[in-house]
């Protein structure tokens, strides 16, 4: 089983509004609602392409319910932890232009941590492997990620920003999945090998970059290898990296060779920047993409952005 | 009891993000969720000033659930008729600029609205005046406010728009309250008199135009009559509406002559707009607005807008 962890779940609504206009009354013409942050739509992938998973985290409030409801809708095994306080909200806007406003997560209190915690030890026992992802809700340890890969028999994957990746490394985990921008973050430059390093000196097994169009650069223990696909792919890359997180777990759930694995991965990513609605994902498209995506030995000066 | 009926009863948030960017991400920095639309504020502007009231309408889903809730924790008596389609949300922006997004409503069955019609009809024969407000959400008979008007044994205030108000006056609603774009609309021209006469041919006993700054001109079958502030009160419109509705109401419920409610109700809109809170009401700054308010009689000419 590939266990999923979200500790700031999200309602995920999308208003279209082809006319929307700032400063006026904007009537919805339609409204999509669907369980999000970056764990549950990982957990989505997985679902979707067969493999056995359970999405874990923290939910409270009518958000949390209709985050519940929605995952049993899918048929997405989920283990949340109740909390007192009422579960983000986000609402993304798309007219001509893509507008997103978040909510701020509930604030979680020490012994809502705690019984979440007790959850996690068991879950996690039985996990082939653990993900790990996104922003951490107020209350909850900054050091969270440290100990919940600390609690993991397994590998772990932890893809976060800021200080809940930079406390999280601490933790060594096995993978550590950041974008350009969080590279940049990290290093305080542009330089995506300098940030590569950073991140593995604080604790990183492996650093899998998502580089975009660039495709991913993963420096692992056995050396460095560039996956990229031989075109660019038209579409939405939102949910891209939450589809290339769920290939490195199926990967790492089976101890695939990491050419192999990160082959699969990038193919993955790029079938959720095919699909038309963000983060779902065609699987049955993925074994058409493989011959597409080439992976090669990198050298590091080759993993600067824009190359 | 003033029963007030809210047919597409909303969950109303507002996002403060002071520094809102559309095609952004932004995040937002409170939160203020409370149950709304527009008969629901009149009977939370009728409790507040301690008159007895019964909000009904239709409410569904988790944003039901949620109206129900803020309505029990506010200590406002409801009593609305469940549907299976999910009660829209509103999401208002306030940053430098104020954007409004409006959802759908639930589409409404048969049997729902069937429901609703027994409910209804009990809780009015105990209402010494009802309210009819706001949109009719879809699958509810465009009629509706026509068959509502004629089941109440008691005057009758209708406050919508659009065909939900053209079709409603078939049932001679005690009163009709348009505000100058409602009445523009009505007359289709910009002339207030003009829209005032339309309404009461089409059925309307008496009307009461609210036309902002210029005060309320009512037309009863008694005559005209104006009634102003001697100035002009800074604040925010939001909301004033619905204090005037709960003002004519409340004035309705005890019969009193036309000069004494209307210089109550226009002084209560009044604290309306200068309410930090769109839609809350300081009850006690009524009184020292009373002698504010002068109520006279209207010759016709004066009804225009601009004058």
């Amino acid at each position: 089983m590939i266990l999923t962890v979200t500790p700031n779940a999200a309602l995920d609504d999308t208003y279209e509004v082809p006319d929307a206009r700032f400063g006026e009354v904007n009537r919805v013409a339609a409204v999509h609602r669907r369980p999000g942050g970056k764990g549950v739509n990982v957990a989505r992938v997985l679902h979707g392409l067969g493999h056995e998973v359970v999405a874990t985290g923290l939910a409270g409030g009518a958000a949390g319910r209709q985050i519940e409801e929605g995952l049993a809708a899918l048929g997405v095994p989920a283990a949340f932890t109740p909390v007192a306080g009422e579960s983000r909200r986000t609402v993304t806007v798309v007219g001509a232009e893509v507008t997103m406003f978040c909510e701020p997560g509930p604030t979680v209190t020490a012994a809502e941590w705690a019984a979440f915690l007790a959850r996690y030890e068991t879950l996690a026992r039985d996990a082939a492997v653990v993900v790990l992802s996104g922003s951490l809700p107020p209350g909850v340890p900054p050091d969270a990620y440290a100990r919940l890969t600390r609690l993991a028999p397994g590998p772990v994957i932890l893809d976060a920003d800021g200080e809940a990746l930079r406390l999280g490394l601490a933790g060594r985990p096995a993978v550590v999945k950041p974008n350009a921008e969080e590279l940049a973050r990290v290093s305080g430059t542009g330089d995506t090998a300098a940030g590569i390093r950073a991140l593995r000196a604080a604790g990183a097994r492996t650093v899998v970059a998502s580089l975009g169009a660039g495709g991913v650069v993963a420096d692992t223990p056995g050396g460095a290898l560039r996956a990229a696909l031989d075109r660019p792919v038209p579409g939405n890359p939102t949910g891209a990296g939450d589809a290339l997180a769920a290939g490195l777990a199926a990967g790492l759930a089976v101890d695939r060779p990491w050419p192999d694995l990160l082959r699969n991965a990038v193919a993955l990513a790029a079938c959720a920047v095919r699909s038309p609605v963000a983060g779902e994902i065609d699987a049955a498209a993925v074994p058409a993409l493989l011959p597409h995506v080439s992976v090669r030995a990198e050298e590091d000066h080759a993993a600067r952005p824009h190359e």
